[in-house]
């Protein structure tokens, strides 16, 4: 048996278990058993050493980070999620990067109630693409292209605390809050969930605050007022940098993994959530400022959208 | 907006059509209405330039057989095809690279009745990965575990071809069957459907006939029989090499993407299909030469397994 048969074999000792996994690895495919009544939610995203995550990121952390931005994509649908296939490209097959990066993945899988149903081994260079799969009651899946005028905008977390996270990692830093924020984000699940009926658009902040903004103002042919004011900050991000450099963090810094949603009229914030402008009729996107006019410098992120 | 941006936008416009689609690209994630009493079948697969493919193949013969190993494993539990994500690393974002792995991988796609539902751009070495979803009547999947002594082991096709066929590519001779063999292999997702409830086991065979039938031994706890007279021959692969060679290619060659299967008792052989061997009790498998007698040196493929 070569090594990746090997790896295969590691891989499947501690897969297959969950709810409606019929066949786990090991057969030409997984066979798995769908809720009765629900629809399935798929997305599928590729990591690449050196580009999507520092070279010497450990590898309990790109274990993790590859499940939780799957997962944060299922969060901003509204779903549960159910089963996951994972491809590793591998360079060699070391036992201890492997078990590090099985610790990383299964944490987040056993967490979110994820099983992992297959997979796929080859050597090449470091790249995980990971496929997850999660089921949302049929027809109450969270899109982006519902956002009507008057709609808050809301979010719960503090967007840039990642960006600012990874800047310290490349400069060196790399414990704390900031760090971990980067290392292990935390899909948002429970309150994807809870959103289902109450939003009337979600998305998750993976390209920064203002670019995924713009794909739901896109989406749902609206524009929108952000109020910078209202904008959540942490004493460790305010505390990290320039006031420049926080803001740039705050509005263009992605992989914060948060959800960004609107919520449908007459329901209340969640809680932790809070309000960080209103959607319009009119297209475009303005960012107020402190004396409530809209500022016209922004950072990058900004250009892929229609000045206010 | 960025070239990958632009491919995303490339890749919607054709994709994102067929059965159960409620939602197809562009949103964080697909959905999809699985039908009533059916299972899912879902498996995943990355090709890298250079290692599963030879790195001069044309883009459409690459889209064409990043899909077809994909859908094989679908064929091998017997598997409708529904739908399928496409994860893409390039090297560069060259449009005419990129329609013509499309005009390949949608003309299978069409031929399969699979949409294309979502996917992932990344910039990177040439790596594709395509995980694929299925479905089959509740409780129906063919595994490889159901093989038991006295079933008829059987083959659609003739093992060996596409092995042929990239020796031939790799000198340079680049047209011609055993060469279409290669660039192009046919999932026989007819075939595996039609083998619901009639054969008791199956498996695709991708890294060639024995080490495959072995996968099919060790998960069903059997042995096997094969008879070397009664492998599928044909005029193009007897007239490419030497008899060694040819038996090396029937043997351990891999991508040829055929079924291999054992036979319920009581059922004839589906059209096209031959006997090529037995299942037994006794573990191990044996490959009886001309003169009824096991053949003792045989090729690489076989170290994986017990001797006779």
């Amino acid at each position: 048996m070569d090594e990746f048969a090997l790896i295969r074999q590691f891989f499947r000792q501690r897969a297959g278990h969950g709810a409606g996994v019929v066949l786990g690895p090991g057969d030409d495919g997984a066979v798995l058993a769908p809720s009765p009544g629900c629809e399935l939610v798929m997305s599928i995203d590729t990591l690449i050493s050196g580009r999507h995550f520092p070279e010497d990121l450990p590898a309990a952390d790109i274990g993790w980070r590859s499940l939780a931005v799957n997962l944060s994509d299922l969060a901003a649908m509204g779903a549960t999620p159910r089963w996951c296939l994972l491809s590793l490209s591998l360079p060699d097959a070391s036992a201890d990067w492997l078990e590090a990066f099985c610790d990383g993945f299964y944490a987040l899988a056993e967490q979110a109630g994820i099983a992992l149903v297959g997979g796929d081994t080859v050597r090449g260079p470091l790249m995980i693409t990971v496929q997850v799969t999660g089921e949302v009651p049929a027809g109450r899946a969270l899109l982006r292209s519902g956002a009507r005028p008057g709609d808050r905008i809301c979010i719960a977390g503090v967007p840039g605390e990642a960006a600012a996270g990874l800047a310290q990692w490349q400069a060196g830093v790399r414990d704390g809050l900031l760090s971990a924020r980067f290392c292990r984000p935390q899909p948002q699940l429970a309150l994807g969930q809870k959103l289902r009926g109450v939003a009337s658009a979600c998305i998750d902040i993976s390209d920064g605050l203002l670019a995924d903004l713009g794909h739901v103002l896109d989406e749902s042919g609206v524009g929108a007022e952000l109020l910078l004011t209202q904008l959540p900050v942490s004493d460790a991000l305010s505390g990290w940098g320039s006031e420049e450099a926080v803001l740039r963090a705050q509005l263009a810094g992605g992989d914060d993994y948060l959800l960004l949603f609107t919520l449908l009229p007459g329901f209340n914030l969640p809680r932790d959530a809070v309000q960080i402008g209103r959607i319009r009729s009119e297209t475009g996107l303005a960012v107020l400022g402190r004396d409530g006019m809209p500022l016209t410098a922004l950072p990058a992120g900004w250009d892929h959208f229609r000045t206010p």
